[in-house]
């Protein structure tokens, strides 16, 4: 019924600014440059906890005490392992198909996969406790990580590697993608971390898109599934993408200054500058251009010529863009932290959804504990009524 | 950035009342009890017009001209026959799995087997024409039911029956599901029907969440498949199930009256009666209910006795629940339609989803017409910041 609450009549393209939840999982301080999950800055996150902890903080509202780390951990760590049916499903999708879709597509039956069980009678008489949902939640966090790296081993017609349990998140993830190839310390920290910093920013689309999915009381592996979806799209994943191929455009880092101007006046858009929520420097990018040099000084100090580039791109962004309030954001340097460590391109938005899963099973479960379907109304602004002649 | 409409501070769950978007797809009057595509009431396209006809209304905003449809119905009819190795891939999904996630994932590689093309920089550069847009609709309306018929079939050990183009879009449905068994004019005409009733109904959750997922300039093929999570919801889809086994639980028609007291006094949910939208009799139910009359009279008068207690639940709801507003809605009769035809009642929902791919990708052509990103924004009630010591 239009016009139900007469306050609400103006039309806000995108909903922007619409509050569309109560949400106690994430927060954005856009002036300050703050980003927190459950209370902790995300820097203190990124530096002192892995995804694991993080993930467990996102779930639960609290992080993990020593046993229930332990416990959380062993839980992700037995879903790790593909079932071989699931691989051998993994080999019939045609090998041309985008890895983002076949997550979206290997997600969708993961029910059956791993016994995931979810049923909405059980979930109004309250049977799900805690540890239903930290149970669910590992089961999907411990496979999704493993489907990317055997996709992407498949694709290239590689044969799958055994996930390793004594490994952490990051390091098994490495693990299954190369096989024996060991990566180095800061390699894997740079995983690690990444996986912490993209696990949740309140709500974007694919979030939001988890949640209007989650307010059917869906199952939950349709709920991630329909997230991976939306976050698809260039307009939301992707932009990390796009930040390598803009480096390679512009060549060196001399070519930069005058890429740009030319760049801002013909009004195309410089990748990995700008966020809607902040309007200064991404507290992401802030945290990444540390793990970037870090990078650069395990390897002796020598820095490539990409990072050169980059980062005489961004000085030459805050000249002409900061009294606009336009910063690097989390994917100006995330793109080529990973192009510097081996990983593929097309693997650069997966990951991300990797680690955006805990903050889409987080919002499932804030969403179910307290739901109500989503139905907003519509503006009707087409044919008036007619007669069908015939 | 919190506040940046002040006037929209309100937080109305689930978005009830606000406006989403303007469209010019659907409109509902739920005083009235009409709902009308592209101007055109429901009564009329149900009678008047097949699936196909009402498909490329919602897609292009007009009914298609004679030769306007042949092209569109042949568009469609290439694509009904599914490529072997797709159903490869659906003969390594695990049986146990529910129809709907089958959909969604198979739909979520469709891309690869019928080379549905989708790329935001061409869409940018207004490269996308009309005919584009009904190109891919035809694809993916083409082989979703086909998918839906032959998964049904390979679940249950049976053969892969091929597609009879010579059929219309609901006949083909009945013959890649039943091979075969000849249904009956009416029962080929329910089919029909029952796809124009179910194929768009403003913006649900579904919808919505098609929206959310266009607006982040996705593939439409990741836009169906995160509706299909969407709608695989037991809030959502799924009513018309519970309707049938609501009238199993009443048993005979004497016992109707008394039993609808017993779960109004309990404050149950009567399934298939009320709509958020409606205030009087949804005008599909309308429809059904002439459509179960043809259906007996076609079998010479005699009437089911599950249609028995239903004509007789109905009445006793309307004596009961008619004062606020409460009136059989679409699911009331849908379900027993479908069972009295031959449907297994776990296709109910799929077949929805099926019907409204339709409404998905006109919701789709609409949204990426004049896209803005969805990314409303939320009420932090979390943990104040703290420190994390370690």
């Amino acid at each position: 019924m239009k016009e139900y609450h007469p306050g609400l009549e103006g039309y806000h393209p995108g909903l922007e600014g619409v509050i569309a939840t109560e949400s106690s999982i994430s927060d954005i301080n856009g002036e300050k440059g703050i980003l927190s999950y459950r209370g902790y800055s995300i820097e203190d996150l990124a530096q002192k906890t892995s995804f694991e902890e993080t993930s467990y903080l996102l779930l639960t509202g609290e992080l993990p005490s020593t046993s229930e780390l332990e416990k959380f951990t062993k839980k992700i760590n037995s879903s790790k392992e593909l079932p071989p049916k699931l691989i051998k499903l993994l080999e019939h999708i045609p090998k041309s198909t985008k890895t983002m879709d076949v997550l979206q597509s290997s997600v969708s039956s993961l029910a059956s996969f791993y016994d995931i069980e979810f049923d909405a009678e059980s979930l109004k008489k309250g049977k799900y406790s805690q540890d239903y949902f930290i149970d669910v939640s590992a089961k999907i966090l411990g496979s999704i990580g493993s489907i990317v790296a055997a996709w992407n081993r498949i694709k290239n017609c590689q044969n799958y590697i055994s996930a390793d349990t004594s490994l952490n998140y990051a390091d098994n993830f490495l693990h299954m993608l190369n096989d024996n190839e060991e990566a180095s310390p800061v390699v894997k920290r740079i995983i690690d971390a990444s996986l912490v910093l993209h696990a949740e920013h309140t709500i974007n689309a694919s979030t939001f898109t988890a949640m209007v999915t989650a307010s059917t009381l869906a199952h939950p592996v349709q709920v991630i599934a329909s997230a991976i979806g939306s976050l698809s799209g260039p307009l939301h994943g992707g932009a990390n993408e796009k930040v390598v191929s803009m480096l390679d455009d512009i060549g060196s880092k001399n070519n930069a200054k005058e890429w740009l101007d030319k760049r801002l006046d013909s009004k195309q858009v410089v990748w990995g500058m700008g966020h809607r929520e902040y309007s200064t420097k991404d507290p992401r990018a802030k945290i990444l251009t540390t793990m970037v040099e870090d990078y650069f000084k395990e390897r002796g100090g020598e820095v490539s010529s990409k990072f050169e580039t980059a980062m005489e791109l961004e000085k030459a962004c805050e000249e002409r863009l900061s009294k606009k309030g336009v910063y690097a954001n989390v994917d100006f340097y995330s793109g080529i932290l990973y192009q510097e460590i081996g990983i593929p391109v097309d693997l650069f938005t997966p990951i991300f959804a990797v680690s955006r899963t805990s903050g889409w099973l987080a919002h499932w479960i804030e969403q179910v504990g307290n739901n109500k379907i989503f139905r907003p109304t519509q503006n009707y602004i087409g044919q008036e009524p007619r007669e069908l002649k015939k």
